[in-house]
This record gives C-alpha cells, structure tokens and sequence, in this order.
C-alpha cells in the first residue's frame, strides 16, 4: 500500500489502543473503534504507537497492557469487555493491572437499573433476575477510577495508576461505536487523562480531495514541491486512496500553516480542477450544498448501480429538501416505460452506450419534474462483457434544465472503463455521477 | 460487547497477525486484513492470539514482532509496506528479525517489470525511471524466502527462521486485499508455514442465524441447553448481532458433530422459524435462492431506504434476473406518479403508515409487472419524527400475486420501530424487507 508520508512529526506523548472481543478477534465483526479512537488521539496530538486486537482470555489483555507499556505508551485506551456476561472482564484486568481493587459503586447500581427498566418492559419474556444480577456486575469498578456516564448500560472508566507515573492512564470505553462515541468527550475532559497527555502538541490537520488522476502522481507532486524548494519538513502528509478519490491528510504544527498553505497552491496550480476539495469537503457534501445553496432538484435512473445512487443521495438528513426520486432501471423494459427511454435507442445502440445515458438523465429529469437528471448504464459484472463493451465499462450524463421536460440547457455525458470487482464498479460509478453532477452545476458542459 | 463464547478450544498453534502502515494507523483507512487472515487462520485450527497494528516505523515494526514471539506464536503473518516507497519496510525488516540477509532477486526483478509495462501505457505522464528504480526495490528479499507470485506489483513471502525452533515462521502480506487474499492459498501450501503450523487441529465451522429476538436471548438458550444436560464443553460457540440478525458460529472437533447436531436441534425447537438459517445462507442468498428457484420477478418502491433495498437486491451478480426495477420515491407527489398510490390514501393515513405501505407494495408489482412487490416507507431521521410517529417507525409490506396488475394472493404488511441513527434504520430497514420477502414466498400471508 503506497503511501507518501514525507515526513511525520513526532509528538512527545504516546497512547496505545487496546480493542478486546473474541468476536472482533476472529473476524466476526469488523473493529470501528481502533481506527475512530486513532484519529482522535491524533487531532489531540496524542501519537499512536498501535491498535491492537485480542480475545476475551484475561492473561492475553494483560500481556497486551504490559507490552504496550513497555513500548512507552503514556495512555491506553481500551474497548469492549464491559457486558454483563461473564467473558467481560476488562473493568477488572485493568484494575489489577493499575493496582487497584475492584468496589462496588452503588450508585451506579442503581443507575444501570433505570436503564434497564425500558428493555425490560420491551422484552417481557426476558429472564429478569439474570439480567439484574448480571448489570451488578458492571457497577464493579476500580477504586479510584474516574466514571463515565453509560450511553448503552456499560459505564466508562478512566483509571490511573495507582502510583503517579507508576504506569500508563488506562481508558476503558465499552464496545459497540454508538456508546464508546459519545463516551469519548467525557473521557478526555477528565482530570487523570488531561494530566497523562499533559505536554502533547495541538497539530492542525487539513484535508485536500482529489478526482481523476492515479494516486502515484501526488507522490511525484511531492517530489516536484521538494524540488521547487517548498519547506515540507514541518508537514506529515499521508495519501489514500477512497472510493476512487485521493486523500491528502496533512498534519503540522500552527507555526508552519505558512508551509501547509504553499503545498496547497503548488498542488492546485499543478492539478487545476482535479483538485476538487481544498477544505476536506467531501463530493457528498458539495453536492448536497450546491443543490441546497441553488435551489435545485435531481432524480436519478440508474441501472447497473441499482439504487446506489439513490442511496447515496437520500444518505443525508435533509435530503428530501432536493432529493425528488430514482428509477432503478434493471431491465430494458423498466428504461422505456419507468422513464421513457425509447426501445428503438436501445435496439440501435445497446442498453450501455451514452445515447441510452442521455436518455435516462433527461427521461429522470422530465418523469421527477426536477432541474437535474442523472443516468447511468454499465456493466458490472462479472458477466454481461464483451469485447466491444467489456465489464467495467460505464456510460453517465447529467443534464441540467428548468424544472422537468423542457430541454437541457446544460449536460456532460461520459463513458468510464472502471476497475475492479462488481462492488468496486458499482460503487465507484456512483463517485463519477457525484462529482459531474457537481460540475454540471458549477456551468460546465459539454 | 456481548459475547456467548461457552467454551474456547485451545489449539496448540498460536498466529499473531500483524498490520502496517501509518494510514491504517491513523484511521484514515480501515484494515479488512486482519478479520480475514484471523478467519482464514481458525478455519485451519491456528488460534490467533492478537491482531496488532502499527505505523510505519522500523523500531515499532520489530518491537511488535518480537512482543508477538514472547507472547508464544509459532506463526505471524504480516500485511502491508511491500509497496516501492521508501517507507514500505516490511520486507527487510522482517529479514532482519529472522535473521536472513537481504538479496536481489534477479528472476522476480524481471517478473515486476512485465508486470509494470500495461500500467506505463496507461499513464503514459508517469516518470519511468522513478517507477522501475522503485520496483527493482520490491525484488529485494530475505535469503531462504519462498516467494509468493504478486497479484499486482508486490511480491509475497514466507519466511523461516534462520535457525529450525529459532521463531516463529513470518508470512509477508500486501496491503491491498484483492492482492493479499489469492495470495493466501499459495502461503498455506508453502513447506514452510506447514511445518510451522504442524500440529493444529483442524475445526469444524458451522453458522446458524436467527431473525426476530434480542441477542440476550440466545445466551439464556445456551444456558437452557446446558442445564438439560446437552454437552456445550467441546463446541466454542460464539454468537454476534450483525445488521440485526443473530449470528451464531460454533467451532469443534470434528468428533463433535453429535453434540454440535444436538444444539442446532435444541434452538430449533425454543426458537423455531426465528432460526432462518441453519446452513448459514444468508438472507440475500435465501431471497436470490427463492426468487430464482420459483421464477418469481420483484419491483420494490421505497421512499425512506431511498434506493438502498434496490441495491441490495442487485449486489449479486445475476440479479437482474429477477428484479425488473425499484422505484425511489422520496417525494408523496413521487408516490403517486411513479407507482400510482392514491394521493388521498396518503392524506388520510400520513406517508409514513402501513396503508401507503401495502399500496407501495401493489403498485411496485403492477409498475414493473412483477409477481413480488415491495413497498418501504417510514422515518430514517434525525428530523421528522412525531410523538404519534417516531424516528425508527418504518412500515413494510410485500405482496405476492400473479404478474403485474391482478390483486395480490398473499401479503404481509408490518411496522416496526426500529433503533439506530439514520443509517442504522436504513440498514436494518432493508433486513426486514428481505425477511418479509422469504416469508411470503414461503407461503406466510396476513
């Protein structure tokens, strides 16, 4: 995986992430709390040394706190293993490990079992008693730790060591995202985390996007500005590539915004257009705000994405603000009749051609009545190529009007050969739509 | 995170999983590797004992390999930095920990270069000299190395120690999935890793899954089965709520079937057509198994999933034919026009209520003239929600007739209030659709 990390400061201050569950371990969930809680630590500037996985064995997550200490790490942080059952055991391997005991909090007893009452009453066969028994169990804390409120049933904790520096400052959040999320901001107001990250640099950190180019030309452009002269020492820049667009992720000390801002120029002169988010707004987010700002209406009709479009646009509170409808049209006979295709445009040119692309974006701009219509057809795959119109291969347009059937006044119409597996073509089919809609309403047209 | 593993059988090998790169570190993308080498791993009866990841830096690279040979792994495979920057490491520093010199592969130099040329057509901007002097870097590997072909330009390895016992075996990764995961058989069959996983029991894997109760109870199931006497202690079983199913996996011995044949028959008989799966179908491949089995079509009409059932359904490749097309209708006036529900049955019921459901789901079948018609319409939020209906409220309905406009023969029509943000609605929302729709060709009507 290619990355173009030219240079990566490094903050005094070091944190560990600890993610336990034997089901995250074997792969029966994905871990969404390792990368969040990275992030987070980062824009504190907190360096993360590592996110590690383990089970439910109590021996193994202690292995783990002590390993990560002996790595240096001034904060743990760790998530998961604060359920009622049995296997959950984080509360109290991390109190052994801070040197505390465990007591219980009887306070947070009897909040716990307001909590419950709800679930209670929506599960009526539930066995009461066991579950009652069970969340004492998770009032059991280390003496001495600092309590987060529970935003699921599980209390957080900020634990530290029983003896000043005698060890890293362990935060335990519970697993599931939409608790440890919300929990985070309490965690870090605490006394005993802000004294342990104490020293840490505030680094800034922008976001540039860009479309349309290969990913190993960002790192040529960093050549270019080195060679040019530009001071990139002082900037950690990291590139990825997401759902066919390139991230720039730069971090820096506020004194060096001056070298952050010439990158930034040297970056739009080179690349011009393909630059299309010098803020870190995402294409989503530019064409909710042009449609938005412009009071502007879209349908789709989309074929081999099947919905996805549609999806991605209704993704957003508030989307019913422009968001009129889509036509899922899979078959040949669902693009005439849905939206008006003619069969003869079909037969002449092929369900995947841009004529049939044009004829489903002005067929959804007349059937929704609305000022911008998006069509696609392509082939997904794994079947369906040929050697004329291989898999992969993707017809778009975008026209934009006054309200319905009257004629486009403005419209971009492509065809894209996209890599990739028939998740990867679907999806990225769906992030070419986004950014010519976008452009489209900035004026630009065929 | 709760988690029902009963029993954990102990294989005698051990696997540590190692993840690199600052980008997965940071959070900026998320690592699908370690899950699926973790999964990969137990299937052959290796127990993982940790997923680890950590940025770019040698020393946190080696500190991690040789915290994973204290903790007692007789294997560790390794994703990521084979790439042709300077920061992609991992090829020599894993030489260095096993203690094998670095040497240039001439045959693999000559085998990335052919691999390199249709890339240098297609970008034909790119700096070649740059391109092939970073590749031959990619060529360079530990001495005694057995060499995994690449899938893109990088190479895979796998390395025995320098000395038989001296550590463990390190199997050497691309980051990319799509290159990582054919890779893996190739590894497997290598002499070296199986001397090192010599001795590993291989499990048995069986998935049930079940539609309909909390996850809690499935615990007090198990519970259930051990107090009348079933025999638990040989079957690790782990259970996961995943997009609001019940996952339950169990593992054993092969000499287990009987105890494993035991329990599937006990939670058929507490839970009955709540176990939906107990093969581990999934309910997409149960849908696309019923529709294509029976020659059934399907048209579906959505307005708060906003097109992401439509998506669903066309995921698999084949798809289309069976589904002849969705209709997104986010608008009331979108209802109306595109499926024909009666404007007034909208006024006198709200958007949102089981009647502009079931009309949804009759005018899908009669728009596409199709025999399975889905209609979804309730509130994602954040906004919108009302005392009388609130966020989460979603109501469904499937209706099931002979093609196209006659009266449906058979139906369900729900509403349910389900939890989550935006997304989460949405997501589950669709769950629930596809539930309805296995019921209902099933045989189950109102």
């Amino acid at each position: 995986m290619s990355d173009a990390a030219v240079f990566t400061g490094r903050a005094a201050v070091r944190a560990g992430i600890l993610v336990t569950g034997t089901e995250v371990l074997t792969g029966i969930i994905n871990d969404r709390n390792g990368p969040w809680l990275s992030e987070r630590l980062l824009d504190l500037g907190v360096d993360v040394a590592m996110i590690e996985v383990v089970g439910d064995r109590p021996e193994d997550l202690l292995t783990a706190l002590e390993q990560m200490t002996a790595a240096g790490v001034a904060v743990i942080v760790t998530s998961g293993g604060l359920g009622p059952t049995a296997d959950d055991l984080t509360a109290e391997i991390v109190g052994r490990f801070c040197g505390r005991e465990m007591v219980l909090d009887r306070a947070l007893e009897a909040r716990i079992g307001e909590i419950l009452k709800p679930a209670l009453q929506r599960w009526p066969d539930a066995d009461r008693e066991a579950l009652r028994a069970a969340n004492r169990k998770q009032a059991v804390i280390p003496s001495g730790a600092t309590v987060l409120a529970p935003r699921g049933t599980a209390p957080g904790l900020v634990v530290p060591p029983a003896a000043r520096g005698a060890g890293p400052t362990v935060v335990v959040l519970p697993g599931p995202p939409s608790e440890l999320q919300p929990m985070w901001e309490d965690a870090v107001a605490s006394e005993a985390f802000q004294a342990a990250i104490f020293g840490a640099t505030t680094y800034r950190r922008e976001v540039m996007r860009l479309f349309g180019l290969p990913e190993a030309e960002i790192a040529n452009t960093l050549r270019g500005a080195d060679a040019a002269g530009l001071r990139l020492a002082p900037l950690e820049i990291t590139t990825c590539l997401r759902r066919s667009e390139i991230e720039v992720v730069t971090r820096f000390e506020p004194d060096a915004q001056a070298d952050y801002d010439a990158l930034l120029s040297f970056i739009a002169e080179r690349h011009g257009e393909k630059l299309f988010s010098r803020d870190g707004s995402t294409i989503d987010e530019q064409v909710a705000a042009v449609l938005l700002g412009d009071h502007e209406t879209i349908g789709v009709a989309e074929s081999c994405t099947g919905g996805l479009l549609a999806a991605r646009l209704t993704e957003r509170p508030g989307s019913s603000e422009y968001v009129i409808g889509g036509a899922v049209v899979y078959s040949n006979w669902a693009k005439s009749d849905l939206v008006g295709v003619d069969p003869e445009l079909i037969a002449a040119h092929g369900a995947v051609s841009t004529e049939v692309a044009r004829a489903l974006a002005d067929g959804a701009r007349a059937r929704f009545d609305v000022s911008v219509g998006v069509g696609i057809t392509g082939i997904a795959g794994p079947g369906g190529g040929t050697p004329e119109k291989p898999v992969g291969l993707v017809c778009f347009s975008v026209t934009y009007g006054r309200q319905g059937a009257e004629p486009a006044v403005r419209s971009l119409t492509r065809s894209s050969r996209l890599p990739g597996d028939r998740a990867a073509v679907r999806d990225r089919a769906t992030t070419v739509a986004m950014h010519l809609v976008v452009r489209v309403l900035h004026g630009e047209s065929d």
